[in-house]
């Protein structure tokens, strides 16, 4: 009977320390992620779940039980001063993300941060900056944009980079939802413009800016924006408030004081028009982030709600046989794919954080500058405020600055 | 043997004669639909392709001949003086529907002008003047917005009217064609100023915001828009070149006048938030008319390239067996369904024609108001008018006049 | 002001009178085929509709009105006698397309005969000899497998027989409705075998059985089926019974005597398998008619409820951008496409009527052979009977005559 | 800080012990749900991977460390005599089945088997038999289909088993792969008869034949059967033949002697029929799993290729609004999907074996009823046997025994 102790790669690689904060949503995806990272891809640095981090005791012990965490802390603070804890995983909302960050950077370790980076330009300034000086130090930082991860986006890329589709015309993007439809859905934090910064223009926003950009291969120049908040109070959560029960609320309502939904269009640097619609109110679309993109030579086109699928058209095909190819991305040579199924074998959405595990672990050990960056983050982050200025005055248009 | 001389319609339906203007692309769908309305539909009036009028006799008097008319005429003054015609059906481009369409109500004629109603605010000011004296006189003046006539969009209409989705949150829409997507696609009419108008926006633009404030059964009051041409010369034609070898041509190619594409959004007048795309280089989409639109109860989608389906998602469905649905738009009790084939036999783009016929027919018949009137088509010329203004002045919002 | 009395295309094209017999669902829609080929193709012959006929006077003379008919007869027999009528069109039941179609074509007319061709193999055999005899002296018999002139389905055809889908593996067919699911659904002629021959085999798998072998242009030679009668009672109909209330019915209800269902398997000359399934018991299916065909180079798929697209996938593309393409078949170089709309304006299903009045009158003017033939039609016959063999024979493979 | 040398599970839930046989592509998605069902579901038992077990010992210990299990075997009876063992989890080719299961069942060990259950009808009454001695011990013993642990098919049968289709009337599936369409594609162990059993029949066919009984909660009584292998003969692969160089091959090549489709009707013990295709040549198909099923008062469709979406047709909707529904099975109310991310948020191919790893964990632990058990593997292999039969005998209706 051949007793193991350890698994081979254990022994092969290097243990990088993991300590995460938050362990709401993005915590279990983030999780999912490290747990499983190692044991599908061959990897430079073997993740360890070293600690997580919760203001609640009980609540962030229950978590790190469930999600395979070693240790718990209830001071971020603490956290980062860990030794066993090299890479710092900032899954709170968006009002902590430059605190921690560069307290963590400036402690030396490296990080990976949720998107958006920051709730302001401002902060996410002071994040970039501070990950400038980290890198000097040889410490990666790098923003979540998970969706970058998905093959058939990956892969999408890889299209455009090789000319595919041509000199870019047509970027259009949604990202549709649907759950503060019904008016009688309960105030929560991420209603809150304190916590949360912006409504769906930051969380869905923000994942649509950046994947537009990182497909175009260019930034954003300038937008034109119009947003709503259509139901403007709603109903107090029941239980604790977490705070949301002071400012204007009158008989167990309170404000909501973020966007519910924005529309904007913009051009890109090469003069290719976007346009871009954010909601979460579009009844029945649960999570589609639709992009197309058109080109002088061909088209792509894609739905997270099919996150295995790729429509690509070659406009040099005969017209007699071209149409658009619905290419199911699971195949070896497709990103991401040589260490998962055989072809037709389907990946989900928290396959994207897996993959976020191996691409941040790679750049760390490789030195390799991290992508998306803070940097990025930042330039998505001024998109998101021009487009908020341009809501303010009128729709007109407004520079995104370099 | 029972010989008959005339069909049974033909006694029991009085006559009217049709004169129609032009005979391109519009003229074939419009021929067809007066062809065939009076042997699908029970009418009150039978239509009579009584004369067709085009400037080159030759060509003409072949059209004629191929699209079943009885005479042809080459002066649309000769054409409205005809004392056979009793409806001018108007199949010219833009710059002539003013003066065609003024002179026939004057002349007591009916008139169906085709879309866009006038290149500018102006013409279709005097359009809908002139439509305002012709009825008090029971003349009937009608704008060929074809795709309301489109059983999955009347349908629509029904639903939303019924208040099946509930308040309205957000239109989007799109119109996409590729036919310009090569740069070296020649130089027609349909790309210079003085003949067309306009672009994409006046060409694909009308239509979707016709559509859009049909279903939302609202008008937009203000739009901000963004607008590109991206290929600023093009090569002439070959042969004779329609006087587009003019002004800026060089080696060969002459100066395009108008937009390639438009984006743009807007509010409904209840606050919906909408968005708009129309392009003619989205490569690989032929006709992809796309419209959505979500309410507080529920959801339609809709796409010109399934023009028998429309998708439909009922908010107030469970959610575990909530969805969208295609319905396929065959079954009799759906608009214009009643006459044709059984369930689940399709039709196709000219039958908007056929449905158009009919519906004029009627309107005539009964002496009722319009749908679309010319006031409804002066309405989505001040919305184009609003985009290019916006598009001109750094995209601010521009409000639509009342 | 110029009077025409004729079209040019009148003049230029000597008349070829039709004489229909039969009015309803496939007379309405012959009609429709009729009235219209000449207006849109270019065609050797003008088709006129001299005469139509049916039993009842008052029913066949509004029809006649309706569809546009010069003249109405009451006895088949008359109508053939015409003068002006050179081809009889026979829209009736399967149990008189035997004796109406060997009469007219002894008679010296050219015969479009409706699908099935007949009720059984003796009766094709019959008329296959007639046609043989026929064509000795100049005249065409065509069955009318309208679905042929579908252009997604002419064109994959055409792809076949270019070699781009290769050495073909396996064809899998389906043609779904659901008109009969209610149990409560009344007993029609459709029911019976004595007029309808059989019930969802006949009326659907015709269809599918020639689709199969024309697009693999190969011959079925043996098949295993089950059929299934599920509802073997139902309501007689409101109103004259026509015949249908005698033997078995029972407080108001009377026997089923045909199919509802079928599902078989068979082998192509090639080795190929096939599959079948046809059922007027497949709820939410209209009109499904699917056809898939997968070859050692390439697949190819279709469903009559999208009938303008054809999904093609070419499996000598890499892998990382293979995948089922959506063609619109709206191209004007595919088939039947070069006289219509423009890319991305579809057609529908009654043009498969305008496309087969163009085939057959080509074909009579040019003395082709005409296809499908009456043996074509004989042969699908010979695969039914088989299919209804084995099914009586515990399903046992049995062979299809040559 | 808080140190932590235990998560809170780890505390709550006694361990169960897995030993795994096998670490190809099995093991590999076994493992991954061994590992993942704790982090997510709430179970009574606490999954350890305590060791895997291969004939070559450095591969072996490779996929130990690769896939995170502590100890590595080279003997599967070492495996079974572990005592950290508790369940032994078999993921062979199918010829070792029954001799590992009886043996591991006799060794007071519970059992997850892959499908198929066996090679053989006699191996599988073993295996049943095995089994039922070893449930009056308190041991489990389940076979592995794990697409009843698709989300969207487990729905399926809740509507089902709640009467939303009504009485059923037909069942089609086809399982479609293209991994074989390549005639020089190599011989593997799976195309040998004597280590796959069969070919495409017992790898896919098992599946969809088990999945039409779970969705029709009844057995199919009667098959008949058409097979072929196209390709007879096939190249060695390069490298170590795995004893597939010798009978019959001649310059590098070796008989295929198993099926590579086959296609085959039949009835379910309620009368509905049923069509079953299962293939490994249909070009561009890569994992197809089509199932529809109809019923009288609704329909169901499924395709594995979009595992997160269940068409759900509601027949007893008026048809003015009645479609297919794409019903996104991403609800927490869905078959487990109460511990998953929110709406919208997709899962993928080996989340079935994270649902296995549960529901067999939970069993265990409740002493429940194994769901799928052996008998009912038993059940499946009764079912292929009898289409081998049919298939061989002319595709005479062969009767499945009880």
């Amino acid at each position: 009977m051949a007793r193991r102790d350890q698994t081979q790669q254990e022994t092969a690689a290097p243990p990088l320390g993991i300590g995460m904060v938050g362990y709401a949503f993005m915590g279990a995806a983030h999780s999912q992620g490290w747990r499983t990272a190692g044991h599908v891809f061959d990897l430079p640095m073997r993740p360890v779940l070293a600690a997580i981090c919760g203001r609640d005791r009980t609540a962030v012990e229950a978590a790190a039980g469930r999600h395979g965490w070693a240790a718990a802390e209830t001071d971020w603070r603490a956290l980062i001063a860990r030794d066993d804890v090299q890479l710092v995983d900032i899954c709170t909302p968006g009002d902590s993300h430059a605190e921690i960050a560069v307290a963590a950077l400036e402690a030396g370790k490296h990080v990976l941060c949720e998107k958006p980076l920051a709730n302001t330009v401002d902060e996410a300034l002071a994040m970039t900056a501070a990950a400038g000086r980290a890198a000097a130090l040889g410490r990666t930082a790098m923003v979540g944009f998970n969706y970058r991860r998905v093959p058939a986006l990956a892969h999408a890329r890889r299209l455009i980079a090789d000319g595919r589709i041509g000199t870019l015309r047509h970027i259009r993007a949604a990202y549709l939802q649907d759950w503060l439809t019904d008016p009688a859905s309960p105030l929560t934090w991420r209603l809150k413009k304190e916590r949360a910064g912006s409504g769906a223009l930051g969380d869905l926003g923000a994942h649509v800016v950046d994947l537009a950009q990182f497909l175009a291969g260019e930034p954003l120049v300038a937008v034109s924006a119009v947003s709503e908040t259509f139901v403007r109070e709603r109903p107090l959560p029941a239980g604790p408030s977490g705070g949301l029960g002071g400012g204007g609320a009158a008989g167990g309502t309170g404000a909501v004081t973020v966007d519910d939904a924005a529309v904007f269009t913009g051009r890109l640097a090469s003069g290719a028009l976007a346009s871009f619609e954010v909601t979460r109110m579009a009844a029945g679309r649960k999570n589609a982030l639709r992009l197309e993109i058109n080109g002088e030579r061909g088209s792509l086109a894609f739905d997270l709600e099919r996150l295995n699928e790729l429509s690509f058209h070659d406009h040099t095909e005969p017209a007699a046989t071209a149409g658009f190819r619905r290419v199911l991305v699971t195949e070896p040579d497709h990103p991401y794919l040589e260490a998962w199924w055989p072809p037709g074998h389907t990946l989900g959405y928290e396959h994207t954080f897996v993959h976020q595990a191996r691409d941040v672990i790679r750049t760390i050990a490789e030195g390799a500058p991290p992508v998306p960056s803070f940097a990025d983050g930042l330039q998505v982050q001024r998109v998101l405020a021009a487009v908020e200025e341009s809501a303010a005055k009128n729709s007109v248009l407004t520079p995104v600055p370099l």
